[in-house]
């Protein structure tokens, strides 16, 4: 099975917890807006799939996931569908729903990183809610990062499978996607999360563990993999880093 | 299997999503914060769940479910876990992930419809971030809502299978939450609804005929369904209704 990603091509944003999964399991992919127009791909491609309508499963927004007919959305509804096809998730329904409840609450932290610089509105500019975005970064600071990363602290603490990846003794989806959003905080808050690691021992070396997996850093490594930039989810503006 | 829902006694919020779905297939359930603390429930069970260090998979916020030994937490994944038991999903994998997808998709509407109030932080009074929120208010009205609306409007007129429900010819746990978007929104923005509403033919016929739903008509009726308040997602504050 070859599967299509269809998600923006200039940023990581949501696409890249897709790439992280497909690349961790060397799945055969088509990351298909950064392929040439001249070979039907590229943003023609992405968005004739945005403004098709035949399909009868039609997605809200990016990233989509095509597999053979099959057109999914929902970066962890994706994630749901690949963890199994890509054992990159556990086995059992109790453990599938756990990782999948640990990804809605990634998601859910994921936008409150978003909105720390688009408090007001997604179509306006930074520029036009700087002042509001200060306020709100302020409180992701100080309340909400340490809220949500000291949860996932917990979770590994409280693994039975020895804390070395969030879910038992194996590496999921969710390890992979834990990474990311470590990364994108440490890029876009490096004097708050240089401040505030000591406190999350288990998920610093559970970033370390990740991006030392072979896969992972050959991608990391590669020119699939994108940088972080002002465009994303997580954007590094110094006045919001405290 | 008695199922246990845990959530805040006071609001619908996002227990509301559940607790239609459970009444609807008529499946037994305590609603366990609602219940006297003396038989040993009401808040303090609901704390004691929050609190308890014993739980592998502990949730990051309420409501959760408790069915038998497991606890399973956000909302969405409560539906993906509770539709083919209360026949409320379509059987076919492919089925469910488009039900589930649009349920994220709701999720996402949820969200966005909740930081109007609250466009700064979540644990602020929206006296203190009000002047924002008049801000994303208008943002809101004029972007967001019809361009999801307009969305699941598409949905429905997509459906291959007649378009009374929002997935093929049967009622699933979407269509039980959409009705509950369209009860909240009509209530937090009375005005900016009436004016819209005729934009969306299908989703008000939908609205209505959950409505009408034998089950979930005398759910509404009963004092099991709490009142809309100044205290859960969907707020109604005139200022922010245009």
């Amino acid at each position: 099975m070859r599967y299509e990603l269809y998600y923006w091509p200039g940023i990581q944003g949501r696409g890249e917890f897709v790439r992280l999964a497909l690349e961790e399991a060397a799945a055969d992919y088509v990351d298909i807006a950064r392929m040439p127009a001249r070979a039907g791909m590229g943003m023609p491609a992405l968005m004739r799939l945005l403004e098709d309508t035949a399909i009868g499963h039609p997605p809200f927004a990016l990233p989509a996931l095509k597999a053979g007919k099959q057109v999914i959305a929902q970066t962890a509804n994706i994630l749901l569908f690949l963890g199994p096809r890509l054992d990159l998730a556990p086995k059992a329904e109790a453990g599938r729903l756990w990782a999948h409840q640990l990804q809605l609450t990634i998601a859910d932290f994921i936008s409150e990183a978003h909105d720390v610089h688009h408090p007001i509105a997604s179509g306006l500019y930074y520029e036009a809610q700087k002042r509001e975005a200060k306020r709100r970064a302020q409180d992701f600071r100080v309340e909400r990062l340490p809220k949500f990363l000291g949860y996932f602290e917990d979770v590994l603490a409280r693994n039975a499978g020895g804390g070395n990846f969030m879910i038992g003794r194996r590496r999921s989806y969710v390890d992979l996607s834990m990474f990311q959003v470590l990364a994108g905080l440490s890029y876009a808050f490096p004097r708050a999360m240089a401040r505030l690691k000591s406190r999350w021992p288990r998920l610093v070396a559970l970033y370390q563990r990740v991006m030392a997996r072979p896969r992972i850093a050959a991608y990391l490594a590669s020119s699939r993999r994108l940088p972080f930039n002002p465009q994303g989810i997580f954007r590094h503006y110094p006045e919001l880093d405290g």
